[in-house]
């Protein structure tokens, strides 16, 4: 349409240039592009733009949809256009350049939207050109959380699932490996407080000689990702180019999905995701399973952790998400073996990046302690893999990663892998550290892991890496008021009270229930 | 939770002040607060605020979320925080007032939004805390588009939608007629370009002695709302004292309900809604039905037309849509009668504010000439209102509608309620009238509302006034390249070019068949 509305313009006489001259505002707007022009611009006028109109801005071949905010006079000066950061970024333009600013061209794909907000099915069109269009940055954020709603819980069939898996593989970069006819991967679908099993589980399957070429993301609801956790160890933002290399160099890498555009679309919903704390079914199948195979991967373990306050609260549901996730996986040709694990409590002690990483390098050096259940996790999903892969009892794959484990194998494989992404990083400690002691005695026997999570995230986890906690207590453990449930790491004073605050008001976090004895004596 | 905040804030001898000088950016970010601080401001780093955080801003006794944006060193300076234009009005601050930053208290309503968005049905309380919230502006524009979004459809029940309608009203102000036991409102669900039968109606039925305090809202997705029109011919931002002052003195008014918080929650979720152009069926009821309940109305008759093209497309439908809005409407105690009419085709010539205007006017001055759609549908709808307040028949009750009509009493009567409103305007007309003809021999068998709405509104209609467009065909006119079809009304030449642009490519907006005799002669 643009085209068209130029070509108008050039025959109507009294018709204004739409070229304004880029002024950098200074602003932060995040992901969403904000353009500033005066209330008095003669684009404004002519083209009827008001606050929060969405427009066209053109520099070049390079076109992106910004929205609007009208400043008064003294803002901007005539003929001039103000960029967010963002704006700037993706027009490619630096201040001074002359860019053309019109209507935003009507983004078809909306209209599917509706369709799926008004309760019909998608198509496979409708799904690809609303994905092609949401990374292209054609949606505005309220438009993408719009698509998000609807999609979540049960709202997607298995054909809108498989549709968008492909529309997030197809929109995207993809990675190849010449001379391998099986590629490697595994993914916890989350809801566990430090469930840090990846880089474990990498190090050692790559050790016993799998492919797995791993790109994780950062977290979306939770404290933190394997790409936030592996951050705090080495680099992460690799380019295709660097992991290529790496993976090629020890057969594995642990590098940040994000930075490579493995699913772009897929980058852009989970901003919208995490700022609506949603993660829809559909979502959560489409967004791993395009990135396992814009990855290259042919076979994929899939770690999902059931209990009462982990993201999926019961075996009936997590038995359908992993039906789900085969069924799609086998439309898309990667083959799926999902693995439905005790989500009852957290794993490991380390909750938030920084701590995270402290427990991987403590089971990879050999002095797990009391991080058992994080070994034992990791050794049971890396023996799935290996079962995968050759088809091997899983008894056998089980001593087979143990070994490999044990044996330092695997550590001397995370050092090669962190060493070729740029090395490994001493782990910085956190400028706050609070011990929270029980309020009462008795036995731990329930933890929240939702609360504990949003504690966590209270203290400025994921961003602030050494934010989060350190939990002291298992379920089944005896307590009482001298006995530390959890020490609280925060940067900052705010974040400590903000999280404190918040804790003392959720008396639900830690259930503790008094002995019978307790009772019987008074 | 500030309160809190604040009090360990105090015992913690290394906290930093928490009150930034409030600068005015001079920026309009339509109705999302937005708070502007620099990337090192001492608050930013302890509070752990980072671009799109959500945080509260208090000043004296009131309190505001708003959005962060970011801003580079050079844009303010240390100990200062800019706010956009909404912000400054809704915390009711001017430059240099000292505000307190703080993180934003967790809304605890969104977890009840959440529940809705995975499926489940919404309790009156989580209704009543969402609506709550929304009113006191606590939410974010995604997340006001998450909770519209996953309301559509026919995805709210009649108790929700019961308990939407009361928590709407009882957010809001609230107009009470003393001495009248019975007050009458109509409504039209609209759908239909040019249908503004609500001047003529309220003329009608007031002057016919009726009470009708007629509160309207703007347009939501259509060009004009009837406050739209009414605003191009007189003053329709009232406050409650005017809206009862008019009314003693009328027994009519038609008043803008936006202007006088009836239902803020409504206007503020319309705001979200027109900009995902959706419309949902609950929010609908909900919306009007409780605005009719807070004008303090008893008695409404509602038009719902219906066509292939029009917001309600089947009979079936229509009679599920009335049948909610009387059931709704009784357990809220206010007695509905829904009237279905014919929405194959825009009803009178103008669309888009002032053009709608003019027609209405016509009317009312007995040169209805072809306008007689218009005038009959309003002579229906007076009727059944009248039928409804003395059991009449409808047969009497339109004799007596005609009478009042034809005699000039309803334009004394609005010319009454003008007056008593600030007085009768004279109608502008567009700077830019482009006259379309049609494309090719036959007759007009159909047009599509849909379509022709959005061209009226790409000409710049509601916010406009003048804007959009005059029909000069009806359906079963026959048309051939030398008659013109419409006069799109336009003030701007970018809208002009882009709504002609839209209009070329949507070849279906009229259908017109070729005469048998056409094809014959071939």
């Amino acid at each position: 349409m643009r085209i068209d509305q130029r070509k108008n313009r050039i025959e109507i006489p009294d018709s204004s240039p739409d070229y304004l001259s880029v002024v950098d505002m200074g602003i932060n707007t995040h992901q969403e592009p904000v353009a500033y022009m005066r209330r008095d611009c003669h684009i404004c006028l002519a083209e009827g733009f008001a606050a929060s109109s969405r427009i066209s801005l053109s520099y070049k071949e390079r076109s992106i949809i910004a929205t609007l905010n009208v400043v008064d006079e003294r803002v901007l000066s005539h003929g001039t256009i103000g960029l967010s950061h963002i704006a700037l970024q993706r027009l490619h333009v630096t201040p001074n350049s002359k860019i053309l600013v019109e209507h935003a061209p009507v983004v078809t794909s909306l209209s599917a939207v509706r369709k799926k907000v008004f309760g019909q099915k998608l198509s496979d069109d409708d799904i690809t050109r609303i994905i092609e269009d949401i990374s292209d940055h054609r949606y505005s954020d309220i438009e993408i959380a719009s698509f998000l709603s609807v999609c979540v819980g049960s709202r997607l069939d298995i054909d809108e699932i498989v549709g968008l898996t492909k529309a997030m593989v197809n929109c995207g970069k993809r990675l190849h490996w010449p001379g391998h006819t099986r590629v490697f991967d595994k993914h916890c679908i989350g809801g566990l407080p430090g469930n840090r099993t990846t880089p474990l589980v990498v190090s050692i399957v790559s050790a016993g000689g799998l492919l797995i070429p791993k790109t994780s993301s950062r977290a979306i609801t939770s404290p933190a990702g394997t790409a936030d956790t592996m951050e705090s160890l080495t680099t992460v933002t690799l380019n295709l180019a660097d992991i290529q290399r790496v993976v090629v160099e020890t057969g594995a890498c642990l590098a940040w999905g994000g930075a490579v555009n493995l699913s772009p679309a897929d980058d852009l919903l989970i901003r919208i995701e995490r700022a609506l704390d949603l993660d829809g079914e559909g979502q959560l199948i489409a967004s791993v399973l395009s990135k396992k195979i814009a990855a290259g991967s042919t076979h994929a373990v899939i770690d999902i952790p059931v209990g009462d306050t982990a993201k999926v609260r019961t075996h009936k549901e997590a038995e359908r998400l992993a039906s789900l996730f085969t069924d799609v996986g086998a439309a898309c040709s990667i083959q799926i073996r999902c693995v439905i694990t005790d989500g009852s409590q957290p794993v490991g002690r380390g909750i938030g990046p920084v701590e995270e990483a402290r427990d991987v390098l403590s089971v990879l050096q050999g002095s797990a302690g009391d991080l058992q259940d994080l070994r034992e996790r990791a050794l049971f999903l890396s023996a799935h893999l290996f079962s995968l892969a050759n088809g091997e009892s899983l008894e056998r794959s089980l001593e087979k990663s143990a070994e490999i484990l044990d044996g330092g194998k695997a550590w001397q494989q995370f050092q090669r892998i962190v060493n070729a992404q740029g090395g490994l990083k001493n782990l910085p400690s956190a400028k706050y550290q609070h011990i929270e002691y029980a309020q009462s005695e008795g036995t731990l026997t329930a933890i929240d892991n939702r609360q504990l999570a949003r504690l966590a995230k209270l203290a400025g986890a994921p961003s602030t890496h050494t934010a989060g906690l350190r939990l002291h207590v298992r379920l089944g453990d005896t307590v009482s008021n001298d006995v530390p449930l959890f020490t609280l790491m925060t940067e900052s004073t705010g974040e400590r009270d903000y999280a404190l605050d918040f804790y003392r008001q959720q008396s639900s976090i830690f259930t503790i229930e008094p002995k019978c004895g307790d009772n019987s004596d008074e």
